[in-house]
């Protein structure tokens, strides 16, 4: 119950990405049941490529704690990370990794399994249909 | 080379991280034969592990560039770059990559030659010895 309640946060990040023209995906990252830090994607507005919500999420709870590593720590993310993200929740060996939506495109799971840390659990599809439904909004009024 | 010239440039940012405590690696981007970005690995100074040579140097030359994309760039750095700025490089569609030393250990090399943009040329091993020999005088002098 807690993964859908810490999921419904990162969709209210999402959603926060959307109303500003970005493409919505949501991150929370959550630390003995605490959320630690909320952001979403801001790769248009920051005009760079870096800026995905799972990589500012990483910055913001490592500065929140005073230390790199996320070892005890949840991810919860709308949309499967890319290898990008996958590469540094590796560096921050994320203790366990929630996400919605899976990503066909440039998921990280596509490339290789081993993008992410040995020691990081994994559990997807929670809240994926919100998130999936989201996207695909983004998607086609843009069209 | 000109290869070799900025080569010498990121092997100076990797050396104003080892004066810094940090694991010596530097980059920069060039465009049309001039210097947008410089950077070096700020991992521990800024508690964050996204903080690669890499990754400042993309969010600085594409704030100099006012453009997300870097296809008519090249991105100079010391050690082969992890998947998580190679990840990076590809949704930075980078024209041409140009590293120093290989990295055995975690090199996007050996994960998936598909982690970077298939447009973006590569070329390896330049100035290579003197990146490897200051990351290993590096590793040496704090054991």
């Amino acid at each position: 119950m807690d993964d859908v309640r810490f999921m419904r946060e990162a969709l209210r990040e999402a959603q926060r990405a959307s109303d500003a023209g970005e493409v919505p995906v949501g991150a929370v990252i959550v630390c003995a049941n605490r959320i630690l830090a909320r952001a979403h994607n801001l790769t248009e507005t920051l005009c760079d490529v870096t800026a995905h919500a799972e990589m500012q999420a990483i910055t913001a709870a490592s500065a929140a704690l005073g230390g790199k590593f996320l070892s005890e720590c949840t991810l919860y993310v709308t949309l499967e990370p890319c290898p990008m993200c996958a590469g540094a929740l590796y560096w921050a060996q994320l203790g366990r990794l929630v996400y919605g939506a899976a990503d066909p495109k440039r998921g990280y799971s596509l490339l290789a399994s081993s993008l992410l840390h040995p020691l990081t659990e994994v559990t997807t599809g929670v809240l994926a249909e919100e998130s999936a439904g989201m996207l695909q909004k983004f998607f086609r009024d843009r069209r």
